[in-house]
This record gives structure tokens, sequence and C-alpha cells, in this order.
């Protein structure tokens, strides 16, 4: 095996102990330590990889959202070769709430660097950099769908954008057991039939 | 002054330090230890008032939704004796996005508490009643406002809610800077615009 592809594979095995720290023990226990202790390998040789918890933490972020991108990538291919705008939003919000266990760990660990970029420079622009362009990727999916006909060409892209990423303000009330995964389905069912109202092009 | 009175005193001061911690330092850095030398005051005595961590946090998690509650009801004040119901949900999803800094430092707090709350029964407890209560709430305005005829009586007065509540999602973008404060206003006063949509009754 190419020592390349090995470093890499050795790098998700470690990203995804550190999933599992998230998972069961929460991210204040996120420690080099742990994370070591969790994959089996030492502390030494966890450094050899991260030389920082925060430097681990980025890592483990980008590859959860190619996980994230992976998942969407899988449910579009079932949507056929020209899924509807409603769907792709639909699968996409979904993805991004803690519905099952992979969104769930992405979702905690989101939160968790979110909260670490506030006191730390490099986190921050990193977390503003991949958000950045997850929103622009939605807002470019609500453009196409206005230039196509399928929203209302009067909505404003920018702001329909933002109320649809704002849909991920559900995850407390779901984490939290307020309501129910089905009333979150509802939620966001309501939001995007209210973005397409009276243009949704579907049968 | 009674004894009572100061020992709550003390602990108001203590949750403050707390606030404090969390907005300048991060959550990362929320320790006994740290929150003591912040308050002036030796681990010890911290302990005298709060026997753990949680038992802290839970205390400061209570002291910021009080804060918040009074705010809200500060700016309903200025809105007269029989303040309109979109005006009234405007004002407590400002409240609830960091815009400033107490918003700010309780928000950042309250994601905290969350995070604390799945992998600790008792924090999950308590966070779950008292987002509970905040959305009862939510949703008894919601219900008001259709039987007064300020919102469509075909609304779902709890799936309105959930959305209502889900604008809190503007919180990352706002924090990473990835949207400016005017963004997320823009988002919540479109929302409101269609909740109330040919029923307000304003003039």
């Amino acid at each position: 095996m190419p020592k390349q592809v090995d470093h890499r594979e050795r790098r998700e095995a470690i990203a995804r102990a550190l999933w599992r720290v998230v998972e069961q023990r929460g991210v204040t226990h996120l420690t080099l330590r742990v994370v070591a202790q969790e994959a089996g390998i030492s502390l030494g040789q966890l450094q050899h990889y991260f030389a920082s918890r925060t430097a681990m933490l980025s890592f483990a972020m980008d590859f959860a959202s190619e996980r994230t991108s992976l998942r969407v990538a899988q449910g579009l291919e079932k949507l056929g070769d020209h899924p509807h705008p409603r769907d792709v939003l639909r699968l996409t919000l979904m993805e991004m709430l803690p519905l099952h266990a992979d969104a769930r760990a992405t979702s905690r660990m989101s939160t968790a660097y979110v909260l670490e970029a506030l006191h730390d420079e490099a986190v921050h622009e990193q977390a503003r950099h991949g958000l950045t362009r997850g929103r622009a990727l939605v807002e470019r999916l609500v453009r196409h769908a206005i230039a196509d006909g399928h929203i209302a060409p009067g909505r404003d892209p920018a702001t329909e954008t933002n109320l649809l990423l704002a849909l991920t303000g559900l995850t407390p009330l779901i984490e939290l057991n307020v309501i129910e995964p089905r009333d979150a389905l509802a939620a966001i069912d309501l939001h995007l039939d209210r973005l397409f109202d009276g243009n949704d092009r579907r049968a």
C-alpha cells in the first residue's frame, strides 16, 4: 500500500475514534489522550499525526463534512438524473440534523467546533470558510430553482438561503427530546412547501 | 443584609464570573478552578456554593434565562400596553441570537449546556425542562395570535412554533461572521412577515 494512502487511512481511523468519543462521552472529554486511548494507539503515535487538539479537531471536522457530502450524494443518486431542487434541499437539511448516528456525531462535533472557533483564530478561519462554502452551495441551488421557475422570481435568494440554513436550529429541540424527529420533518416540509409554493412543477 | 439575599448575590456574582470566562476564554476553559479565579475567591469558597461544575453550570443557565426574560420584559414595556404578537416574537427571537454581549454570552452558554446535557442525565432533564417551558410560551403566543386573527386560522401552531424557534439556527452564521447581523434580522423579518401575512392588523 502506498505510504500516502496508509497515512490517510490512519488519520481517518483516528477521526472515527474521535467521533466515538464525541458520541459516547461528549466533547468536554475530547483530548488527545482520550482519543489515543479510543484509537488504541499511544499518545506519541497520535501526536505524529496531529500536533494539537485543534489540528485533530480540524481534520475530524473536514472528514465529517466529506462524509456528509457523501451521504447527500448517495441520497441524490436515488432521486434520479434530474432531482427536483426541493428534494435536494430536503435531503441536505435532513443530513444536517441529528436524525441518525452519523449525522448526530457530525452535528455535535460541528457545534463543539463553532464554540472552539470563537476563541481560536485559525479554527475560526477554517470554520468560517467551511460554512461560507456550504452556504454558497445552497444559495446556488436556490438561484437555479428561481431561474428554472421552481421558486417564485420575487424571492430574495440570500435571505431564503439563510432561512433554509436556520432550520438546523431544530437541533437542540431534537437533541433534548423536546420535539420528535417527525415534528422536525414536518417543520422542514412546511418551510419547503412555502418556498416552492405555487411554483412547484412536480406531478 | 439577610443571609438569604447575601447567598443569592454571591451566587449571582459567581454566575457573572462564569459568563466572563465563557465570553472571553470559551466553554472548554469552564472549570471550577478558572471560575473561582475569575470571581476572586478560593476554590474552597466556590465549592461552598457549587459542589460540581454541573451544578455551577445549571445555576448559571437558570440565571441567564432569568436575565433573558428580564431583557424581553424590558423591551415589551417599550411596546406599550397591548403589544402586537409579531413585535413580541421579534423581540424574543432577537434576544435569543448573539446580537449583543449579554445575549451572546447566554447563547454560547446555552450551546455548551446542550452539549453537556447529552452526556449527563440531570443536566438533560433540566435543559429539556427549560426548553420545553420556553417552547410552550412561544406556542401559547402563536395560539393567541391565531385566535385574535393576527395569524391565519389554518396555520398549525405546533409546527409554526418549531419554525420560529428554529430561527436560532442563524447563530453559527452570525458567530462565524458568515452573515451580518442585519442579514439575520432580514431573515427573521421575512419569516414573521409570512407568518402574519394577510392577517396583520397593524396600521
